[in-house]
């Protein structure tokens, strides 16, 4: 096998074993080693061949076969396909040619590159989640009664899933009934119909500055005028925040309170109150997103918990704890709004997936699940703590040293303009994700970037990293 | 049991006997006959006291468990739940006395209201699609690469998918290639999709009249100028098309060529023909609603097969003959403009579910599946013959006598606004879809209603039909 490195010093980047198996063999296959309709070695082989645990090559073959690259056929093994997809084929211009903008990152974020280090993720690395095997919950799943599903779901999402989410939202001191919430296709989703409810063309809307840039995507195309609030390390600036309300008289504010995307920052309490107050003041109403709720501890101080959904509408989802790929998130808010808000649903898509909402009720029910994700945040703990250590290393400036934080928002020593080691990092094979691109107003020049820190121990990423500095030094 | 007749009437209600047997059911337990935490009486038992079929018992525990009634537990049976749902939980203002709007209707197709008779439903029968029972192929689903599911998917779907539809639209002889297929949140999001990306506000769009009502509120909701083009018994009428587009230049036509939706019209081939040379000539865009594809013959003229999606939109579905819990739909157009749409599809909600997509992916290729849409097809053609022939019996005027289709578009002699009918079936727990929801100008009164032919052949909806005919003769 023609690899980088022997299975030991792969073996050595923590938890990326399986994807870099998975990359090796991908590779192989594009190479031509393994042929249209060749037979892989079996898992046993494999697993000999390289030393390799067992469960290695198990993930590994299911991300090529997620891939689409080799599939499994019955009691006979795991085969090459027959049309591995073309690797151009979603991206007919080839991104490297693209300017760096919402979309760009959007389509970064759905590729799965053999090779890539995924420093940019907004994603936890997947083994992190593979410990959430959807497979072996199936029966289950299957035994709730998915023969019967050939209709339309409630208007407002599964009901059993509903009242999984009101125990869940009481753990985080948030007090609502099953009718206050309404399962959506995502997080994003969820933002989508609040826009749309509330947001005419050339509405103003609040968001975090920097803050997600995929918000922004969606409140541009609504026409909205995007007025950024600035984030602090404890939250929004409240005078910033003050001065635009005064101004503006805007009517919504989306922010992330807790393990900000993308500065990893967390609200203080007193920052929540006085936002709180700030809102009741000028009538605003607040938009909390919480898609890593899952990583912090439930005491965590959030907009909902102090005011009861009183003037906040509380975003949730299952993506970054669990899967993206059921695509299930959900809105909790008050009744009337979530009445509403339902019917804007379905009149968007009729209703969200049951099938879906039925997988995740399943998971959610599971004892297994709860360990998953104090594993989950035993790992993000570790992860974050190398990665600070890392980048004290190189001199770097945090904005915000959280301990339990998926992001790591950093400024590097002698770099300005960060969009400039993006461009020094891309051509060997790393992507950074610039903070320009999180701004609201994306032509401000930023130093910052964001990491995943799940991805910045990968040592193709250090040693990636102290070339980009020491060649943009000399080249001062 | 306190039932409504013995079990021979109601096994004489075809097709009907397991929503009644959970009908049945679901009423003794809201009585109190089954307390929570009672265990139900084995399959076996059940099926032997009342002489089912063990299926029969086994396909109504299945709709009481999706209703949230009862839960299986492993190897005990099954019980009833803990908080059965409320009744009233998700209309609390009670829907009879909502106006007939439509999300009024949009709910009422989400409901699976205990002993209603589904005239109005826009659906196939439950227990058509029931022989695709999901849980039997889920294995397969599975073995697919479930287990590495964490991650959104691609932008334009899941490709082997994609593959698939690329051979299902060859059948219909229309040539596409992967990268022309964008996988959607099912047709009612590729229809929203469609209308974000090219209709402003103000922006002026043709429907067929009457139509798809989720269509007129998704293009209200985008404030569009909605103008109806009178649909004919073999497709739109072109004096008045070609006048609309004379006077008002708009860019789109959304239309249903097949088993239009409510008339349960077929486009001529001529007509085709025609309509595309009148979009050649005034620069219009076709958007060709297809969610019936699979109940037509495949030869069946559509649009998108004669101009090769040159200027058609095309969009297809799985919800009605295969399950509308995945949520899977799509839309194939010209490559560039593809792109755009799934860009557009990222920024609302990042992806579509890969979960439900592989789902689909599986289906689709068990040769059970091409069985199950023969048989589909037949039950079809045996439940229009006999609604045909009821309506027939009572002096009605059908709009398009076809042989295949899901929905009659019926008037009845002596009614002369289809309102004041379905206000006196309401009563009896029969909901009629009348023809004025499906009316770009709802004000305007019509004596057509739109039956589905699956529901038709229920003893108590003829029963119901002859007083209600009686009555209004009477009343006059």
């Amino acid at each position: 096998m023609t690899v980088e490195g022997t299975p030991q010093t792969r073996r050595a980047r923590k938890g990326t074993l399986p994807v870099s198996v998975a990359d090796d063999i991908e590779r192989q296959i594009r190479d031509g080693a393994y042929q249209v309709g060749d037979k892989l070695p079996s898992l046993r082989e494999m697993a000999a061949l390289h030393k390799y645990a067992k469960n290695t090559v198990v993930t590994a073959f299911e991300l090529l076969v997620s891939r689409g690259l080799i599939e499994p056929r019955r009691g006979a093994g795991y085969f090459v396909v027959d049309k591995p997809p073309s690797k151009a084929a979603d991206d007919e211009a080839g991104s490297l040619g693209r300017a760096i903008d919402i979309v760009w990152l959007m389509r970064e974020q759905l590729k799965t590159e053999p090779g890539a280090v995924a420093v940019a993720d907004g994603f936890p690395p997947v083994e992190w989640l593979a410990d959430v095997r959807l497979d072996k919950y199936h029966q289950k799943v299957v035994r709730t009664g998915l023969g019967s599903l050939f209709r339309y779901g409630s208007r407002f999402g599964y009901a059993p899933l509903r009242e999984h989410l009101v125990r869940k939202l009481a753990d985080f001191g948030i007090g609502v009934a099953p009718r206050q919430i309404v399962l959506t296709h995502g997080a994003n989703e969820a933002m989508d119909i609040v826009i749309r409810y509330f947001v005419p063309p050339g509405g103003k809307v609040l968001v975090d500055d920097p803050g997600y840039y995929p918000l922004f995507g969606k409140l541009k195309m609504a026409s909205a005028e995007v007025l950024g609030v600035p984030r602090l390390h404890d939250g929004p600036d409240l005078d910033a925040l003050e001065q635009l309300l005064i101004t503006h008289r805007p009517r919504l504010f989306f922010t992330q309170s807790l393990a900000h995307n993308p500065t990893g920052s967390d609200l203080s309490a007193a920052k929540a109150f006085r936002v709180l107050q700030l809102a009741q003041k000028y009538d605003l109403l607040m938009v909390e997103n919480d898609p890593l709720a899952d990583f912090k501890p439930t005491s965590s101080p959030r907009l909902a918990s102090l005011d009861q959904l009183e003037r906040t509408i509380y975003i949730g989802s299952f993506s970054k704890s669990f899967s993206a790929a059921l695509r299930v998130g959900f809105i909790a808010c008050g009744a009337d709004l979530a009445s509403d808000l339902a019917d804007l649903k379905a009149l968007i898509h009729v209703s969200s997936s049951e099938y879906c909402e039925r997988t995740v009720d399943v998971m959610l029910s599971e004892g297994h699940y709860q360990r998953h994700l104090t594993r989950l945040r035993s790992r993000l703990g570790a992860a974050t703590e190398g990665a600070r250590a890392l980048f004290d290393s190189v001199g770097a400036t945090l904005f915000a040293p959280n301990a339990q934080s998926l992001y790591l928002w950093a400024s590097l020593p002698g770099v300005e303009d960060s969009m400039a080691l993006a461009t020094a990092l891309l051509p060997q094979n790393i992507r950074l994700a610039p903070g320009r691109i999180f701004n609201v107003d994306t032509a401000v020049v930023s130093p910052w970037s964001r990491y995943n820190v799940g991805a910045v121990m990968d040592p193709r990423f250090s040693q990636a990293l102290h070339a980009a500095l020491k060649q943009l030094d000399s080249g001062r």
